[in-house]
Parts: structure tokens; sequence; C-alpha cells
């Protein structure tokens, strides 16, 4: 099976499976895993912020940051897209009484002068902004990479209206590896991000907050309330540890075989729009396919893809995912495609 | 001084106090209050539905509404200027656990195919819509009247994606009396409506949620568990039925004062849009004005306006404005604007 | 009809119509009614306070006071059987996020060591106490009055926990009369109090949360997210300050007909306690009664009671029962229990 | 370092990491794991229920079944020692809506017919009782055993009221190892369990949620909202797969060990209660000692106790402790407790 659903599904490696194996653990609800505690100190730092924690899962840390920055009963503003608003199960709402209002779709192409109108200030009348999410790359806006001009002028725009930012950076490391832009240039731009060791790079499971050691603190209290305390969870934070020293510059093959996957697709008329990195988003409304009907016929010939609304799907290259899986790939959906 | 932030403003007439004071009451916490019984069955009728609620605000009735029709971590779609996410403090997050997506502010002109194209089915990856809120007359979006075929269009989108639909009609006597159409061809159309007593109407506080006789059973645990469960409530009661007999038909002539007011401000560039009904939305980008400015300089002259951004203002008309207050307004506005 | 069931079942008096129908009144979400800020004013000096907040009912005067002192996840102490967690529909955690653990229903015989003993300080690993609550008189507690040496031990073991103490004062005007305490030596116990103007004072509705200036400032947004702005409120206001004028002292010949009504029934074995305030509290356990039972049969000799478990009812005096409904109802109830 | 602290600071074994190493994994929020599906069933049938859900920490397999049973508003009944309302950061409150009501704390000692006094029936006026939750073994009830008979009176007056009954059975190993009770006996007695392979099993994290197959298709979406779908989480069911094979039986060595700690300071006076399990409950009250004094001294010598209030603390036996930890222990205790 070519499985072309999403990064998720990659498994640990022979090497991430032997340092799990032999990780140093202790209970890390007391503070007393080093695997742990070296994880946080390197996410930390590669981001240049003070302190980090680590979570389960991305939602879970993606959550932990929104119920750090904004209130029960006051409002954070993303993409009627994003991720926190979309495949977090209203968490934010449900969990953390976050109010959310959403710009129009527009994946990383951001128009900061559209939120900067959207922000309402603090007071008695109107629910107050306190936060803006963005993601970064941009999963449902085709792996897209946000400019960091773009952020820049959303920083700007944040400081001046008093409201923090986010960053949900479960694919960050795309991004740095696609633009080439440090992840300290990212990280000075946000009060908090996430980060997933999952997905594209490969550990089983496992996101790191980012933030300052005071929101860290008040982090760890959120986590343990949202379930996320694990014991021995240096077993995981090894995997992740790894899979910041290996993992990280591989990236670049996964991109470079998702633009041959568009390449081989761009003349059925069925990219959504460019490829930045390993996702490719297919819109079949003009070749008049549907989406679940493609889903069906590309998984009776051996290919999965990832089917998200009616006439949307998605390819997503990942290291579990090798050369002759895309030529296979290709082979499949140009054939069914073609007909 | 001359009134013109909002309809809110009005205060009760002789008639209507002398109905307040001669109610016959009782404890509506027991369902034992005649006035409010009466009430909730007139309103019902009125709008076509089995059973309505006396709620004390139209805030809490908005509330009611979408907690019933809104389960914690599902989904609620509206306009990004819509009260329900502006001017209830968050309450659908904070209260009721919603989770909400926003389209860009249309105020009136709401384009169902983009309403459509939001909504997200069952299932346990995204979070499911559950219901679509409107606001008719819609309060930021200049006191617009969104057309009947518009809300038919929703009604048939919203019965395709099995998703429910609710009108904030705090205002929605204004577009009864504006556009003609019969309180029962809007009643149909929605599965929960609220509707204020106060604002245009004049009573001094009090809204009904309209709904099925199932929907306000849960509706009235819900008005408790908000902290809405008055005890002799008719003499709220009371008034509200007054002013459905009394101030329904003469909102015309504060659509009327509020077309004078346009037409003598429109020369000046600061219409933000047409003047549908008793709302007179104000952007002073064009002219160069301060909008905080404005209303001190026009408060300082007896003229109070409101002011909803640094660029935005707001002029309302209401039974406690008479067309000796809408000259003396223009007089002091078009001096203002003038310089 | 002589109606035992509560003491909310109260119409409001000529007087107070007359003045509810004069009231002088304004838009209280900007803090214009003139009336509301009186009543605000006079409550918070009645308990030596700096400021206090109208509000809709006693339910949402509770909860608001919780929200202010508790944040989400964190904890309250109250008895088992207050109001606040029995009979505000789960508010306090739906709505406020607040843990409660409880003590064993004691009613007015509060043990304050027993409390102190319950109280988990500041931290990460356990919930941590913010406030305790306390309701004066408690109403499941057969209208008990907690002695003010207990309520003064209890500010000891409070203050040397670093935890808020919020009084339930729906009917602390019983207390003040029953015990002869003045309401100031209340108010200066508690960082938070609730009192009620419906009940035995009368008014149809409206009840008081009173804290200090900072705190009534937050006050004001929780009751507009709670849906308890209202706007002309000074008509329901006015017949709160009525009450508080002319209703307060006559509660002792409430007290004075509770007390025959005990007497006349003790006889039967049916008292659940000693009879202190306006609230006649019956266990018909001894005498092999149902309570449901017994509220048909008296309901069918024209005398309504409170019928609250299986073998627990009550019986409420107030203001629109006089002495000739005590008779009727010592006959009646005589009559019942003596076969 | 001998650590008493918890049985949460037991590190994988080599075996166990072994089997982690090698655990075949995939997607498991497509459900796609065969190393969790497995684990699940495994759970799901010592407890003869239909399903079962992994997560991973005790607190979220507990607040999924506080979900799962109580709606947002409704109420749960507890110790006021429970595990549930202590050491989860008041996550059925904070993030359930959940009410909670306790009884008295007394551990394993629990008085069915107390329990059935506080469940409050369903209606309109009080908040209904929807689950009653049980501690088994109890944690800060000194890891007592609940007697089957008390389960099985209790699952009755559930059963009359129409209440569901959860078990945090986080250590209900301990439980069927002491009193020698089937698993599927505990196990057709509750709605729904949560039973831990972390704590005494010595995985390094997760728990499991035990329920209806209808249950479980919710939990689903709960654990994803909370932020527990990990992907790969097989490498953590492997180590509790492991654990399940090899570290039930051999709790009752940690049960010996403490008796033997509980037997060598018995003569100090110093014991809260009998020793069922492995955790040895100190109450220093007698003694004249403090808690934090001892959790010093002993730790200067190489012991690590838990400190759990001013006069509280608390040792527990798990399996990185051997005889001559326990040896040891004593020699420091003793010699501490004879000053």
């Amino acid at each position: 099976m070519v499985d072309l659903r999403s990064d998720t599904v990659t498994r640990p490696t022979p090497g991430m499976r032997a340092e799990m194996a032999a990780a140093e653990v202790g209970d890390d609800v007391y503070g007393e895993d080093p695997t742990v505690n070296a994880l946080e100190a390197e996410v930390a730092a590669l981001f240049g912020h003070e302190a980090a924690l680590f979570a389960p899962t991305g939602s879970m840390a993606n959550q932990i940051a929104i119920q750090l920055l904004v209130p029960p009963g006051e409002e954070l503003l993303c993409d009627a897209d994003a991720h926190v608003v979309t495949y977090e199960i209203g968490a934010a709402a449900a969990y953390g009484g976050v109010s959310s209002r959403t710009w129009s779709p527009v994946g990383a192409d951001i128009d900061p002068e559209q939120v900067a109108a959207m922000i309402r200030p603090d007071g008695y009348h109107a629910v107050p902004t306190r936060a803006i999410a963005v993601e970064q790359t941009h999963n449902r806006g085709g792996g897209g990479v946000i400019p960091l001009g773009t952020l820049r002028e959303l920083r700007r725009i944040a400081d001046g209206a008093g409201v923090a930012l986010h960053c949900d950076g479960a694919r960050i490391w795309h991004a740095h590896v696609a633009d080439g832009v440090p992840l300290t240039s990212y990280g000075e731009l946000f009060d908090t991000l996430s980060v997933c060791l999952s997905k594209g790079l490969g550990a089983p499971a496992g996101s790191v907050v980012v933030g300052s050691a005071e929101q860290i603190e008040r982090a760890r209290v959120i986590r343990k309330r949202m379930g996320g305390g694990m014991r021995q969870a240096g077993v995981l934070a090894a995997a992740g540890r790894y899979a910041l020293r290996h993992h990280v510059e591989r990236l670049a093959s996964d991109h470079v075989r998702a633009a041959r996957l568009a390449d081989a697709l761009a003349p059925f008329g069925v990219l959504a729009g460019p490829v930045r990195t390993n996702i490719v988003p297919l819109d079949l409304t003009k070749c008049g396919f549907d989406a679940p009907e493609l889903g069906v016929a590309s998984r009776d010939r051996g290919v999965l893809v990832s089917v998200l609304g009616p006439r949307i799907a998605r390819l997503v290259t990942h290291y579990d995912l090798d050369d002759a899986g895309v030529d296979r790939a290709i082979e499949v959906l140009t054939e069914i495609f073609r007909r």
C-alpha cells in the first residue's frame, strides 16, 4: 500500500526505536524525567524561547497554548480552515471557553490588514480579542508557507493591539526547510508555538509547546487538567530527540517528491494550488470527479489518498514513502484521471 | 439631549407603565405567572411555532437558543459581526462550549453559497456544524434586511446538510415593517428565533425564545442555569404584551426618520451603506474624521451618537426620538461635518 | 388557596407597584438607570461594602460571585445541600468550570474545623480551594441561622488559608431579624454576598451581589455574559428599594407564624428540626407518611406545601400569608396527620 | 535513593522495553494501530465489557468516562478525597461542566445508604444526579479495598435510581490480588471503568477506559477533544500488554512489603489505618510530627516519602522497590520516629 493520506502514518525507524528502548526515564509529573527535560530544553532553544513543555499530541499542545493566551469568554482569531478550529473537536470552546471568529480560508496567503480589521479592543461591550493563531505550514491550505514578511507584519499588528500571536507549527519544520528561514526567526515572532515531533518528523507521538518560563509553568497545570501529564514520558521524548537530529533536513526530499506528484497531475487540472512543501492539494471540481470516488478507485489499486470534502482531496509525502511509491502513485492516479 | 446611540435607551411609556402596574402575576419558575404565559403563547403564535419562553435579555434568549441547537465542542456558523459573537461576551463558547467559525462581515448581504461551503459534516475528524445563525435586521450591518429569498435559500441549504437555522430577531419587527413580510413567513424558516421586546419595541427589558414544545421545555432548564428564572416576571411581560400591541407598526416612522438623517448626511460621504430600517451606519474614513472625536463634538452640542470603532459610528432612531430631535441632530451633525 | 410552598410566590403589593410605575429609569447597560444605581449604592452601604450589582435572580447573583472568586478548574467548598449546588442547575460547574466538594448537610450547624480540614492549598498536584460558600439562612437546612460566632471562626480559617468567603444571603434578612445581628456585622465577614429582593422581601424579581469596587466592575462583565444585563431595570430596582424600606422588619411576623405552625405540628413528630425563621422543615419518616401523598392531600383541602423528597416537605411563611391562612393550614395539616 | 512516594515512579523493565521496541504500530487516530487494538480488546475482555479505549493517562481515562456519563450541569457523586475531584485539576467541572457533590472522606468504607440519600432525581428544580464514582483501591483512603458486597449494594442503589456507576480502577489490580475477586466480577458492576497500566503495573504511561461499544465510540471523540488521540500509540500499548501479562500477580509481593513497613511503624502510633494493599498511610498527629519535616528528614537519609498534608504522609511499595529497600526504609523511619 502506498499511503499518501497523511504524514501522521509514519512509523518509528529502527534507529528511533533503539533510542526509545534505551531512554533514561523518570516521573515527568514530578519533573524528573531527564529525557523529557532534555527535549524541552532543546526545543525551547531551537526557537529562542525560555521554556517548553512536552505534550502527547499536537492538538493538546495547541489547546494548552490557546488556554494560556485567551481567558474564557474572550477571543481568538484564525483562518476558517485552521487546524485549531477544524480538527481539534471544538476543544478551544468546549474546554477553554474561547470564542473564535475566523477569516475566510486563505491558507498561507494571509492579508494582515484584514486580520487587523477584525481585532476588537479590550472593553465591556464587545468580546475583546486576545490572540491570533496562524498555522505554519498550513495543512488545509495545501502545505503553504506563510512568508516571513507577512508574519512580521502580523507581529507588528498584534503588538499595536496588545494581542498575542500563536503559531500552530505542527509542520513548521517544513517551512524552515522550504524557505530556509531559521527556526529562531520564527520563534521570535510568536508568544507561543506548538511544534510536532510526530507527523513529518516521524516520532510515534508527541508535540511541544514553546513559550516563556511563566507560561510554561502555567502550561504544566493545564496539561495535567487535560489529562496529558504522563509519567515516564521519556520513552516518547527520546523518539522526538532522535527525530530532531535525523529527520528535519531530510524533509527536503519529501518536498521534492510532492513536487514530482504535482507535476505529474498538473495536466489534469486537479491541483488546488501551488505545492510548496509535502502536501499536494487536489480540487476535482473542474475534472468532474467525486473525491470519495477517487479515494475508492485509488485504494483499489493500492494507493491511499485523503478525502477532505465532496471535491477536495490531498496527497501527503513523508519518510515512509520512497521514490518507488511516488512512481506507483503517479501511475495509478494518472490512469484514474485519464478516464 | 437627543440620544441616537441605540434603541435600547427607550423608556416605558405611561400606557406601558400602567399595564405593568396592573399586571396579574404569579411564580413563573413554577409556570404560574398568567401574564408571562400569555405573552409566551402570543409570541409563539406570531411566528407560527409551538412554544416560547420569556428571558430577561436578548443575549440570554440567543444563548438559550444556541445551547439548544449546538452541543459543546460542536459548531455554529455566523457573520463575523453577528451580535452573538460580538456583544454577548463570548457566552456561546464560555458557557455553551460552542465552537464558532464566521464568514466575513456582510451584514444582510449573505451569500448562501459561501455559507454552504463552510458547513462541515457530522463525523469524527472535523468539528461538525450544527447550526447557522443569522441576524434580522443586522445590527452592525447597518440595520440591513436579509431578503426573504436569501433566507429561503439558507433554509434549503440547512435542510440539505441537516443543520439548524437560528434567527437573532432582536429587530425582526423592523424587517417585518420594512419589507412587509409576515412574521409567520419568517417563523417558518427557522428552528429557533429570539425576538426582543426591549430595543425598538420599548419594553424596559425582556426577550422571547421561540421554538418547538420540546425545545422550550429544555430551554426552561437552560434559562434557570443561566440565572434567568425570575419569579413574578409578569410585570415585565405586561410591558412586552403592550409593546406588541402598540409599538410594532409605529416602527415605520423610525425608519422614515432614519432615512431623513441619512439624506441629510449623504452629501458628506459618511454613510457606510444604504439605510433600510432605523439604523444609520457611518464610516468616517473618507471624510478623515475620528469616530471618538465625532462622539465628543456631538455630545457637547446635545446629540449622542454611538462610536463603534476608530472610524465607525452609528445613529439609531426609536420612539423616544421625535421629528424635532431629528432636526436638531441634523443641524448639529451637518455643522460638525461641514468643518 | 393557602400557599406555603415558598416565599418566592409573593406578589408585589399596591405600594410596591405604584413605585415601580413611577420609577425613573435609564439604560442600565450604559450604567444610566438612576433607580438601579441608587439601589446598588444602598445595598452596598447596608453591608458596608464598596459596591453592588443588580441581577435578575438570586441564582445569577450567586453564580456571578462564584465566578468572581473561583477560576475554572479550581475549587468551591459548601454544604451538600447548599442552594448553589442544588437549585442552580449546575451553573457553577457548567458555566464557571468550578469544581466543588461538599461537606455533609448540616444546615446552619457548621463545624468550622470540618470545613478547615477540607481546604486544599494552592499548588500543582491537587485542586486548590479558592472559596467557601455558606447560606444564611439555610434553605434546605430548615431556615436555620448560622451563629455569628461560627461565621467569625470561618472567616479566621479562610483568612489563614487565603481562601475567600461567600454568603448566599438570599434570606440574610431573616437571620438579621431573628438574631438581631446588624447587616454590617454580616457584611464585614464576607468577600462577597448575594442578597435577594424577591423571596421574603416580596419584590417580583431581583437580587444584588455585594463586593469590592474591583469585583463589581468584573461582575458587570460576567452579568452581561450570563445574559443579565437588562436595560431599564429600574422598574424592578424600584420594587427592591420599596421592599428594603417596608418589608425587612415585618419578617418577624413571618417567624412568629412559622413558630405557630411548628407548635401545632410538633405533637405529630414531623418536625425535622427547630424552627428559627420562616421555614418549617418536615420529616415524615417517623409518622410513616409519604411527602408526595401529603402534598396531594393538603392541596385537595386548599393548602399548598413543598415536597422536597420522598419523606421531606417544607412549609414557608411569607407576607402573602396572614394569621387566617396559618389557622387554616394548621386545621388542614393536623387533620391529615391525625389520620 | 529508596523511593516510597508513589508507584508512579516505576520505570519500564528491560523486557517491557524490548516489547515496546518491537511493537507493530499504525495510526491509532485512524484506528490502525494493531497493538493498541489488541490491548483494547484484551482489557475489555478482562472486565467482560464490549469495548475499551487507550488513553495517555489515568486522569484522561477518568475524565473521558465522566464526560460520557454526566452531561454539563448535571451531577457526579463521589468521596471528598476521590482522585477525580482531587488530583485531576478540576477537569470534570472545567472541561466537562460536571457538578459534583461529595460524601465525607471514608476511603473504602463506603456507606451505601449515605450515598443513596445524596442522589437527586431527574427533574427541573434540583441538579439531577447522573453518576456515582468509586475508587478501587482508594488512593487517599490508604489503598483500602471496597468489599464486593458494598459495590453490589451500590449497583443496586444506582439501578434503582437510574444512575450510572463508574470505577476509578487505577489500582483495581491491587484489589483483585488482595481480595481474590475476579476482574469480571468487578467489571459487571460498573457502567464504565478506568484502569491504569502505569502506576502499580509499571508501564511508562497509559490507561484504558472500559465500557459499552456505544460509549467507547463516543469516548473516541472526547479523547480527541482532550488532545489524547496519539498516532503510533502502539509503542505505549505494547508496554501495557507486557504489564498485564507479567506485573499483575506480582503485586502480592508489594502488599507483603507494605505490610512489613506497617508492622515496623505501628509501635509509633503513626498508621492512619489498616494496610490492605501497597499503600501505608501515615497520620503523624499523635506523635507530634510535621509531615514536611518527616519528608525532609527521611530524604536526607535517602528515603523519599509522599507528604499529603501538614500531618499526613504516605509510603507506597512498587516493583522498583525490593526487600533491601524496605529494610533501609524501616531503618531510617524508625530512627526518625524514635527521636
